[in-house]
Protein backbone atom coordinates (compact mmCIF):
# COMPACT_ATOMS: atom_id res chain seq x y z
CA UNK A 1 0.00 0.00 0.00
CA UNK A 2 1.09 3.67 -0.14
CA UNK A 3 3.16 4.26 2.38
CA UNK A 4 1.49 7.71 3.12
CA UNK A 5 -1.76 6.13 3.30
CA UNK A 6 -0.13 3.38 5.16
CA UNK A 7 1.15 6.83 7.94
CA UNK A 8 -2.51 7.91 8.01
CA UNK A 9 -3.77 4.31 9.00
CA UNK A 10 -1.24 4.15 11.77
CA UNK A 11 -2.35 7.70 12.97
CA UNK A 12 -5.89 6.59 13.06
CA UNK A 13 -4.65 3.11 15.14
CA UNK A 14 -2.34 5.42 17.41
CA UNK A 15 -5.91 7.70 18.01
CA UNK A 16 -8.42 4.71 18.04
CA UNK A 17 -5.98 3.08 20.88
CA UNK A 18 -6.22 6.54 23.07
CA UNK A 19 -9.66 5.93 23.49
CA UNK A 20 -10.34 8.19 19.91
CA UNK A 21 -12.04 8.44 16.87
CA UNK A 22 -9.74 5.99 14.47
CA UNK A 23 -9.45 8.36 11.65
CA UNK A 24 -5.73 9.65 10.48
CA UNK A 25 -4.36 12.17 8.27
CA UNK A 26 -0.85 12.85 7.06
CA UNK A 27 0.22 16.09 4.34
CA UNK A 28 2.63 15.15 2.09
CA UNK A 29 5.46 17.45 0.03
CA UNK A 30 8.14 16.53 -2.06
CA UNK A 31 7.50 12.51 -1.23
CA UNK A 32 7.74 13.50 2.55
CA UNK A 33 5.38 13.94 5.70
CA UNK A 34 5.36 17.43 6.85
CA UNK A 35 2.53 17.30 8.90
CA UNK A 36 0.49 14.43 10.42
CA UNK A 37 -2.42 14.16 12.88
CA UNK A 38 -5.37 12.37 14.07
CA UNK A 39 -8.77 13.10 15.31
CA UNK A 40 -8.36 14.33 19.17
CA UNK A 41 -12.37 14.99 19.78
CA UNK A 42 -12.10 12.60 23.09
CA UNK A 43 -8.53 13.32 23.76
CA UNK A 44 -8.77 16.82 23.42
CA UNK A 45 -12.57 17.45 24.11
CA UNK A 46 -11.77 19.77 21.03
CA UNK A 47 -14.41 19.09 18.17
CA UNK A 48 -13.23 20.73 15.62
CA UNK A 49 -10.06 18.53 15.43
CA UNK A 50 -10.77 16.70 12.86
CA UNK A 51 -7.77 14.12 11.70
CA UNK A 52 -7.29 16.82 8.66
CA UNK A 53 -7.29 19.89 11.10
CA UNK A 54 -5.22 18.03 13.36
CA UNK A 55 -2.81 17.01 11.02
CA UNK A 56 -2.84 20.87 8.92
CA UNK A 57 -2.42 22.20 12.27
CA UNK A 58 1.05 19.89 13.00
CA UNK A 59 2.18 20.60 9.93
CA UNK A 60 2.20 24.72 11.34
CA UNK A 61 2.44 27.85 9.60
CA UNK A 62 4.49 26.30 5.96
CA UNK A 63 3.45 29.58 4.18
CA UNK A 64 1.60 27.65 1.17
CA UNK A 65 0.27 24.71 0.48
CA UNK A 66 1.12 24.61 -3.23
CA UNK A 67 2.42 20.87 -4.37
CA UNK A 68 1.10 19.05 -0.90
CA UNK A 69 -1.02 15.94 -0.99
CA UNK A 70 -3.51 15.97 1.89
CA UNK A 71 -3.99 11.90 3.13
CA UNK A 72 -6.94 11.19 4.99
CA UNK A 73 -8.24 7.99 6.39
CA UNK A 74 -11.81 8.54 5.63
CA UNK A 75 -13.37 11.27 3.04
CA UNK A 76 -13.04 14.95 4.52
CA UNK A 77 -16.21 16.04 5.57
CA UNK A 78 -17.51 19.91 4.74
CA UNK A 79 -15.50 21.36 7.69
CA UNK A 80 -12.11 19.28 6.67
CA UNK A 81 -12.96 20.16 2.94
CA UNK A 82 -13.26 23.50 3.54
CA UNK A 83 -9.47 23.87 4.90
CA UNK A 84 -8.39 21.86 1.98
CA UNK A 85 -10.45 24.73 -0.46
CA UNK A 86 -9.57 27.61 1.24
CA UNK A 87 -5.79 26.59 1.96
CA UNK A 88 -5.02 25.33 -1.89
CA UNK A 89 -4.45 21.93 -1.15
CA UNK A 90 -5.06 20.43 -4.82
CA UNK A 91 -5.10 16.50 -4.07
CA UNK A 92 -6.33 14.73 -1.56
CA UNK A 93 -6.07 10.65 -0.87
CA UNK A 94 -8.65 9.04 0.98
CA UNK A 95 -8.64 5.37 2.35
CA UNK A 96 -12.30 5.17 1.81
CA UNK A 97 -15.55 6.54 1.57
CA UNK A 98 -18.51 3.65 2.41
CA UNK A 99 -18.54 4.42 5.36
CA UNK A 100 -19.13 8.41 5.29
CA UNK A 101 -19.75 10.09 1.79
CA UNK A 102 -18.31 13.35 2.86
CA UNK A 103 -17.64 16.60 0.27
CA UNK A 104 -15.99 14.98 -2.56
CA UNK A 105 -17.59 16.85 -5.20
CA UNK A 106 -17.32 20.12 -2.93
CA UNK A 107 -13.59 19.40 -3.57
CA UNK A 108 -13.88 18.81 -6.65
CA UNK A 109 -15.94 21.69 -7.99
CA UNK A 110 -13.42 23.59 -6.63
CA UNK A 111 -10.42 22.10 -8.32
CA UNK A 112 -9.75 19.64 -6.04
CA UNK A 113 -8.52 15.89 -7.54
CA UNK A 114 -9.88 13.56 -5.14
CA UNK A 115 -8.44 9.87 -5.16
CA UNK A 116 -10.41 7.31 -3.26
CA UNK A 117 -8.37 4.11 -2.52
CA UNK A 118 -11.26 2.21 -1.33
CA UNK A 119 -9.52 0.23 0.97
CA UNK A 120 -11.09 -2.36 2.84
CA UNK A 121 -8.73 -2.04 6.27
CA UNK A 122 -10.10 1.81 6.49
CA UNK A 123 -13.99 0.72 6.48
CA UNK A 124 -13.09 -1.82 8.73
CA UNK A 125 -11.88 0.28 10.74
CA UNK A 126 -14.84 2.79 10.41
CA UNK A 127 -17.46 0.01 10.37
CA UNK A 128 -16.11 -1.46 13.93
CA UNK A 129 -15.96 1.95 15.53
CA UNK A 130 -19.34 3.00 14.23
CA UNK A 131 -20.99 -0.04 15.55
CA UNK A 132 -19.53 0.52 18.77
CA UNK A 133 -19.59 4.22 19.74
CA UNK A 134 -22.58 5.39 17.15
CA UNK A 135 -23.62 8.39 19.28
CA UNK A 136 -19.75 9.82 19.48
CA UNK A 137 -19.83 9.10 15.38
CA UNK A 138 -22.59 11.19 15.37
CA UNK A 139 -21.65 13.89 17.60
CA UNK A 140 -18.58 14.08 15.38
CA UNK A 141 -20.21 14.64 12.11
CA UNK A 142 -22.93 16.93 13.92
CA UNK A 143 -25.70 14.44 13.76
CA UNK B 1 -25.19 48.06 17.94
CA UNK B 2 -25.87 44.13 18.78
CA UNK B 3 -24.33 42.80 21.99
CA UNK B 4 -23.09 39.91 20.40
CA UNK B 5 -21.38 41.70 17.83
CA UNK B 6 -19.79 43.86 20.20
CA UNK B 7 -18.77 40.75 21.94
CA UNK B 8 -17.24 39.52 18.88
CA UNK B 9 -15.47 42.65 18.43
CA UNK B 10 -14.37 42.83 21.41
CA UNK B 11 -12.69 39.31 20.40
CA UNK B 12 -11.19 40.92 17.87
CA UNK B 13 -9.26 43.81 19.28
CA UNK B 14 -8.35 41.37 22.01
CA UNK B 15 -6.80 40.00 19.44
CA UNK B 16 -4.53 42.66 17.99
CA UNK B 17 -3.76 44.02 21.18
CA UNK B 18 -1.63 41.00 21.37
CA UNK B 19 -0.24 41.23 17.73
CA UNK B 20 -2.93 38.98 16.26
CA UNK B 21 -4.99 39.15 13.30
CA UNK B 22 -8.19 41.12 14.29
CA UNK B 23 -10.87 38.39 13.89
CA UNK B 24 -13.22 37.38 16.45
CA UNK B 25 -16.32 34.99 17.28
CA UNK B 26 -19.25 34.16 19.44
CA UNK B 27 -21.58 31.93 19.53
CA UNK B 28 -24.64 32.06 21.15
CA UNK B 29 -27.90 29.90 22.22
CA UNK B 30 -30.67 30.89 24.40
CA UNK B 31 -29.80 34.36 24.01
CA UNK B 32 -26.65 33.38 25.88
CA UNK B 33 -22.44 33.62 24.92
CA UNK B 34 -21.41 29.44 24.73
CA UNK B 35 -18.25 30.24 22.96
CA UNK B 36 -16.16 32.87 22.21
CA UNK B 37 -12.66 32.94 20.27
CA UNK B 38 -10.67 34.83 18.34
CA UNK B 39 -7.88 34.06 15.25
CA UNK B 40 -5.02 32.24 17.22
CA UNK B 41 -2.48 31.86 13.79
CA UNK B 42 0.20 34.07 15.39
CA UNK B 43 -0.04 33.90 18.89
CA UNK B 44 -0.27 30.02 18.99
CA UNK B 45 1.56 29.42 15.42
CA UNK B 46 -1.68 27.51 14.36
CA UNK B 47 -3.37 27.71 10.72
CA UNK B 48 -6.45 26.08 11.61
CA UNK B 49 -7.51 28.87 14.44
CA UNK B 50 -9.52 31.42 12.98
CA UNK B 51 -11.55 32.87 14.61
CA UNK B 52 -14.78 31.04 14.29
CA UNK B 53 -12.72 27.72 14.72
CA UNK B 54 -11.01 29.17 17.81
CA UNK B 55 -14.97 30.44 19.28
CA UNK B 56 -16.27 26.45 18.38
CA UNK B 57 -13.26 25.22 19.84
CA UNK B 58 -14.32 27.33 23.22
CA UNK B 59 -17.62 26.07 22.83
CA UNK B 60 -16.86 22.71 23.93
CA UNK B 61 -18.81 19.09 22.52
CA UNK B 62 -22.39 20.86 22.98
CA UNK B 63 -23.32 17.88 21.28
CA UNK B 64 -25.57 19.81 18.29
CA UNK B 65 -26.01 22.96 17.65
CA UNK B 66 -29.24 23.38 17.01
CA UNK B 67 -30.83 26.92 17.54
CA UNK B 68 -27.01 28.62 17.83
CA UNK B 69 -25.71 31.70 15.91
CA UNK B 70 -22.27 32.66 14.85
CA UNK B 71 -21.59 35.79 15.21
CA UNK B 72 -18.05 37.00 13.10
CA UNK B 73 -16.37 40.19 12.66
CA UNK B 74 -16.16 39.13 9.24
CA UNK B 75 -17.76 36.79 6.77
CA UNK B 76 -16.40 33.54 7.14
CA UNK B 77 -13.72 31.88 4.67
CA UNK B 78 -14.53 28.58 3.29
CA UNK B 79 -12.99 26.41 6.33
CA UNK B 80 -15.19 28.42 8.49
CA UNK B 81 -18.09 28.28 6.70
CA UNK B 82 -17.49 24.45 6.30
CA UNK B 83 -17.68 24.08 9.98
CA UNK B 84 -20.63 26.00 10.09
CA UNK B 85 -21.97 23.69 7.35
CA UNK B 86 -20.73 20.24 8.89
CA UNK B 87 -22.39 20.68 12.40
CA UNK B 88 -25.77 22.08 11.38
CA UNK B 89 -25.37 25.71 12.78
CA UNK B 90 -28.40 27.49 10.63
CA UNK B 91 -27.42 31.02 11.31
CA UNK B 92 -24.57 33.45 10.61
CA UNK B 93 -24.62 37.20 11.55
CA UNK B 94 -20.96 38.84 10.51
CA UNK B 95 -20.12 42.48 10.95
CA UNK B 96 -19.03 43.08 7.22
CA UNK B 97 -17.95 41.37 3.93
CA UNK B 98 -16.48 44.57 1.79
CA UNK B 99 -12.50 43.48 2.66
CA UNK B 100 -13.06 39.56 2.15
CA UNK B 101 -15.99 38.05 0.42
CA UNK B 102 -15.96 34.70 2.28
CA UNK B 103 -18.03 32.04 1.39
CA UNK B 104 -21.57 33.27 2.08
CA UNK B 105 -23.17 31.57 -1.49
CA UNK B 106 -21.63 28.42 0.03
CA UNK B 107 -23.33 28.62 3.24
CA UNK B 108 -26.57 29.66 2.12
CA UNK B 109 -26.81 27.13 -0.93
CA UNK B 110 -26.91 24.36 2.26
CA UNK B 111 -29.70 26.33 4.23
CA UNK B 112 -27.94 28.58 6.62
CA UNK B 113 -28.96 32.00 6.65
CA UNK B 114 -26.56 34.66 6.77
CA UNK B 115 -26.70 38.23 8.32
CA UNK B 116 -24.40 40.63 7.14
CA UNK B 117 -24.44 43.78 9.46
CA UNK B 118 -22.12 46.11 7.15
CA UNK B 119 -20.22 47.86 10.09
CA UNK B 120 -17.87 50.64 9.34
CA UNK B 121 -16.35 49.72 12.31
CA UNK B 122 -15.29 46.09 11.23
CA UNK B 123 -14.18 47.04 8.10
CA UNK B 124 -12.18 49.93 9.37
CA UNK B 125 -10.42 47.21 11.79
CA UNK B 126 -9.76 44.91 8.72
CA UNK B 127 -8.21 47.91 6.44
CA UNK B 128 -5.93 49.22 8.78
CA UNK B 129 -4.60 45.57 9.84
CA UNK B 130 -4.59 44.43 6.31
CA UNK B 131 -2.91 47.61 5.11
CA UNK B 132 -0.72 47.05 8.02
CA UNK B 133 0.11 43.14 7.45
CA UNK B 134 -0.58 42.09 3.66
CA UNK B 135 1.93 39.28 3.86
CA UNK B 136 0.05 37.78 7.15
CA UNK B 137 -3.04 38.31 5.70
CA UNK B 138 -2.82 36.87 2.49
CA UNK B 139 -1.51 33.90 4.54
CA UNK B 140 -4.17 33.73 6.62
CA UNK B 141 -6.78 33.37 3.65
CA UNK B 142 -4.01 31.42 1.63
CA UNK B 143 -3.02 33.61 -0.79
Amino acid sequence: MDKFMEAAIDEARSGSSDGGIPIGSVLVRDDTIIGKGHNLRVQEDDPMAHAEISCLRDAGRIGNYRGSILYSTLMPCYLCAGAVVQFGIKKVIVGESRTFPGAKEFMESHGVEVVDLDLDECVAMMEDFIRSNPELWNEDIGE
